[in-house]
């Protein structure tokens, strides 16, 4: 198995706020369509798919209830390549709709970090420090 | 901001379990060791980071509750480049220790896919159809 992860796909309440939140609100760009019912992101290396979560549950079985609650879990995270921005992404992530839970702080590892929800309270985290290193292509060297 | 997930982070129950499945299992490459008590994988593009459920949500915040329940409300997709892989994959997951919940099968949207869960439930598709195009990093043309 190559050590890759294709897609990310959040299955969502509202297909079309979604859409808004991540194409106009954050900027990520895509070709899709709200009318294909399901949307790619072309952010680097792993895409960001968006789908209905109805669909999305019902897509692995019929018989998956896909009523969430509590902590989906997971967190997504985007590294910056400075500290400023930081605060920038958590102020433009907040004016396009989502939730700022956790206000950019140093943090116990090291790094400047803090956390916005999404519409779906999808958690992503925005984080720099020093010691991240970038490749060429945007990815962290891990 | 760009458009690029830099990490996405697996809230894990046993972490010493999940970095086994992902390690040994599939084989993903890593430099990462238990004792850090935080794990990066070098898949390509984003990251996959496994780290304990608690722990996670409590980075976000003390407030939240990290029990989960339900449906996590997200898919990892792996694409494959040929059909047989799928299958491959899936028999791969399986003796790692997943679960194989959906069958490799023809489906609507006219690929070939099926579903694997990892030792916490989160849902993997590892799915092949003839007019996905591949990058030469891998990744997928959308």
């Amino acid at each position: 198995m190559e050590a890759r992860i294709s897609i990310i796909t959040l299955g969502v309440i509202d297909l079309e706020r979604s859409f808004r939140f991540y194409k106009e609100g954050l900027g990520f760009p895509t070709q899709g369509k709200l009318e294909d019912g399901i949307i790619f992101f072309q952010t680097s290396g792993t895409r960001l798919g968006l789908y209905p979560l109805d669909k999305l549950a019902e897509d692995v079985s019929p018989q998956i209830n896909a009523e969430r609650s509590g902590f989906p879990g997971f967190t997504l995270a985007h590294n910056t390549r400075t500290k400023e921005e930081v605060d920038r992404v958590l102020q433009l992530a907040e004016k396009a709709g989502g939730v700022v839970v956790k206000p950019p702080q140093m943090v116990f590892w090291g790094g400047y970090s803090g956390y916005f929800t999404d519409q779906d309270g999808y958690y992503w985290e925005v984080a720099w420090a020093e010691f991240w290193e970038f490749n060429k292509d945007g990815s962290l060297v891990v």
